[in-house]
């Protein structure tokens, strides 16, 4: 039945659309192993047992990182005020829907295969028949829809890690469009740089799963958003910080625990194979570093704040998270915990600063993944051998610099046009029934 | 080690049930390889691996579609007002754990192998001897236990779609007598005509996971069940629609986060193995459409009622994964994207249509499920070459009435019997007290 | 690439630390494959790709018991009153993150390989050239790493089941210092009399994934703690029982369906590698005991208290689940069903017989994990072949005994020295305000 239905689409889509110019010559002189007839691949090539497995192990990891976003939502909300928790699962989740089908439509052409193809990449992954020739482990070790779908996944994380930093005032449609551009256009050009084969990787930069690509990438745009935008009416009053707390410790929670779930597809997805040794390490690492994380915020935080601070030990574990993420094939388990204990008393550190400075990021995104994404990017040349410290210097900082410089353009281009704030009256009232017209609750008090 | 208890359970096991009839001409000469003895299967017969990892995959789907039963749960809580919440979850627990139960006495053995074999089909797959002589790869890509628990995953999905549709009036003992009584009798009959193979598998329909066969299907034993019961106090009043929102946008977030994860394995399992083309092709037909569901729903709600509402979101998104249901493996990722948006736009035209119609629906489960149910199978002839347009208009709808009647008669008998409705005092009191004595939230207020 | 990278780690880790001592003779005459070539390893061996698939099986199974954990905070969070939220969450958080940890210094290497290696086992699994060692299909059908995690995940939850029984009055502090060297040294010394090849193990005591190792170990350490702390004020009162409420049954049920979705990588992963009929069958009776589980407590609850009980539900899937995990492998589909309504009608009783002789567990977990995890183990005597009643019941009466004693005296030291009971203001106040500074919600009544 598989054959004939594989026969039957790649007849069909082949008049979907044209492909053109997106085979490299490396490429284009692989025999292709055609598994629609997957028994008989099995029994004629038995590496076709490792193409499957890793096919598979990429998929589940695209929906790891799905899950993550539902973290995202989850985290976002419960740590701003219920007066805007509509507004704020509303951008969540059309973050992820636009940037799955605005990464299909550029992104992925962008920066695949190859060197960075243009923003208008004429070549379509949409064509079903040209897809067949990326089937071969000569290209990878799976199939060009699994390498759509897990990079698609990654590719709106960026845009996510802005909407925590923005979140309370930023007028919706201004933050669709900055969004949409932000994932459309700006991230792959960086992620070309990389992960693409562009300069970066030329000069043996090392960034496994993105401390910089992604989390550096996203924190220092929200920093750049942030300052644009100026901080919610209230939270610094005569020279003072007024705490404005989230409205659901438990939302909060489970959004710190999916993300470190989907973490394990984040970074292990990130070998792009189902390698037995390369998967576990990064399993173990990645673990590791979010528990290290835990405890350097948990035990720092006491000690400065004199009590043991829920939301700081939630950042923590992001913090740790990202901190190893650069690193997670490559650093030890024992120095993963060390790398994770750094980023999780640095991450306490920065949100207190930036809090000092006036910088209102009400979910503390600029530290936990502009902050701790450059500490990881450079933990990988303090503690492994993968990279020298200089050009994880130099790539850190133009990845983040590029980051902030984009947002400062496309945002203050917003706010001369079409503004990026709501009114000081829908402030007040929140952005649920000012952009919405909703409630997030009615729940009958007891 | 496995070998050793492998033995055991089968000799054990072979006296719980008597096993006969079961087996079709086509299985019963198949050589069984044993994979008790799962290395000695490895080396002498490569394909081995990809019955391993194929099977693998089924477990992990079925796993993804427990996750939607989660999400069921979540979103229709969410929907609905929290008077009647305690209500809500209790049906769900209720609805899977029995779905599974009944499944395993009754439907799986109607369904499967082969043919419809009768309500009470006398050969068990409790048998574990019997199951043993389904252990190659001639039967399938999977166990017969695996085969079980992803179906039965998948039966209990229909009585869900109900239950949401009758929310926040109806009598607990009767849904629990009418969910058990669908997905136990009338569910594996529609089943049977397709995956049984039946009359509809024979005349070339096409629904690769279920768009009519699980969502049409419960979408329309849910319009049958309100017709009956009729629409909630105080929702129409003097020919005006009185809004009842729901208590709680972020469990309906969640629960639409969730059943967009799990549809990864309600498509991607429904491949029924590992072949790296298809499983990744669905995943990416799978987001797509739930990527253009939720733009088609955004905007076109945005135009129709002035606001960027988050429900219509939330229900574009499902809109877009019931559409792409039926065709996932045989729609081209472009057209899988056209099938979300006119699925999410559809959905939006649907709700406001059943509203103004009075049939109150207090999720839209009859349009997500059931209109874009029919779309959804509809769409196959129309943007693939799967199948035409004859048979899956026959197809749907024959599956849709069936439904349809059946919920008209077994709920018009419990009506006419023990009634389907509470009292009005406890449909504004709510049914937490009312059925259940309980109170959902004792939120203190701050 | 990966080679690269491999040869890169092995070479710098090497210098983390020493290994001495931890290669058993049996393991130390295997020839290693080395999966960093990992192409190489699966056109010469074909039972490389058994050894991948397992070794990603275990990965997954690790993310889903640690999931069990986001399950756990949930349902605790649920079951409590709101001003105690904060603190269930953090605990919460910090369990899993320390487990994770104290599991790498201590734990694993007292557990494995082989039989217990003290407390603090000189080799430590931390050298990346060692755990090459293991790299091979002899050792396991799973990395070393693999081996940690999966067990890390599980190592935790004793102190987890702890939490939720001692919640709303328990000192934080000295229930972090409890959690720590419970899970740290308590719990690897039974683990090490069965799974580490101890003298359980030797007598044939059957325990397949932990109904006496994990559950009954962590509810009867959770009996000792609760007898010495005592009951919450105002829980019984002039010999009457006064229910306290839990504050939200949404997240109580969201709790329980994540517990149940673990557990497939609770039990279906202690299969230890992905032989497809064991694999099946564990997924199938943890699915049908589950639901036998919550079908026993919904009508045994519903004849005994008169009304539906939806916290019965929950509790009776969990029974059902404790209950089957020591015989997941060897008892049959039929009776896991069996298995599940005993256990479901048990936790039941149970929860009604520890709250008449005044012992206090919020959330049931004595009964749930306790009580149920005794049956569990019986379970295998009555229900399958694996182990006679006699050894079984030695086996789980030790077990839960040791952690009943160990908690005794760890806890008792802790009260007579810092104490372990809040004061009665902060535990009227409630603990998030008393030891948090802090409110889990912020929820504007509408």
């Amino acid at each position: 039945m598989s054959a004939a239905i594989f026969a039957g689409i790649a007849g069909f889509a082949g008049s979907v659309s044209a492909q053109e110019e997106v085979q490299p010559e490396e490429v284009a002189e692989v025999e292709v192993v055609e598994f629609g007839d997957a028994y008989g691949a099995f029994i004629s090539d038995p590496s076709a047992a490792f193409f499957t497995i890793s096919n598979l192990w990429l998929l589940l990891a695209a929906a790891l990182v799905f899950t993550m976003h539902l973290g995202f939502a989850t985290l976002e909300s419960g740590l701003t005020q219920s007066k805007n928790t509509v507004n704020v699962l509303f951008k969540n989740v059309f973050i992820i829907t636009m940037g799955i089908l605005t990464y299909a439509f550029w992104g992925f052409n962008s920066m695949y295969p190859g060197d960075f193809n243009g923003f208008f990449a004429p070549g379509s992954w949409f064509d079903v028949s040209a897809s067949m020739e990326y089937m071969s482990s000569e290209y990878a070790d799976y199939t060009w829809y699994t390498d759509f779908i897990f990079q698609a996944m990654f590719a709106a994380t960026a845009a996510t890690i802005v909407s925590g930093a923005v979140a309370e005032r930023v007028k919706l449609p201004s933050f669709m469009i900055f969004a949409t551009l932000l994932v459309t256009f700006a991230y792959p050009v960086t992620g070309s740089w990389q992960w693409g084969g562009g300069w970066l990787a030329e000069r043996g930069f090392y960034d496994f799963a993105g401390s910089s690509l992604v989390h550096g990438f996203g924190g220092f745009a929200a920093l750049g958003c942030v300052i644009i935008l100026g901080a919610r009416r209230g939270k610094y009053v005569d020279g003072k910080i007024k705490p404005i707390v989230g409205h659901s410790m438990p939302l909060a929670t489970i959004g710190v625990f999916l993300l470190f779930l989907g973490w394990f597809g984040f970074n292990g997805g990130s070998v792009l194979n189902a390698d037995p040794y390369l998967v576990s390490l990064v399993f173990v690492t990645t673990a590791l570093a979010a528990a290290g994380g835990a405890m350097g915020a948990i035990f720092l935080s006491w000690v400065l704040l004199r009590k043991p601070d829920l939301s700081m030990a939630l950042n923590g574990v992001l913090a740790g998270l990202v901190g190893i993420t650069a690193g997670a094939d490559s650093i030890s388990p024992a120095l993963s915990i060390v790398t994770g204990l750094i980023a999780g008393a640095l991450v306490v550190v920065s949100i207190i600063f930036f809090d000092k400075i006036k910088i209102d990021d009400p979910v503390g995104a600029i530290s936990v993944h502009g902050v701790c994404g450059i500490f990881g990017t450079l933990a990988v040349a303090f503690f492994s051998e993968a990279a020298p410290f200089g050009i994880q210097a130099i790539g850190t900082l133009s990845i983040c610099a590029f980051a902030f410089v984009v947002s400062i353009i496309l945002f203050g281009l917003l706010k001369v046009t079409i503004g990026v704030r709501v009114s000081e009256e829908e402030e007040a009232e929140g952005l649920d029934i000012g952009e919405h017209g909703q409630e997030a609750y009615a729940i009958k008090p007891s």
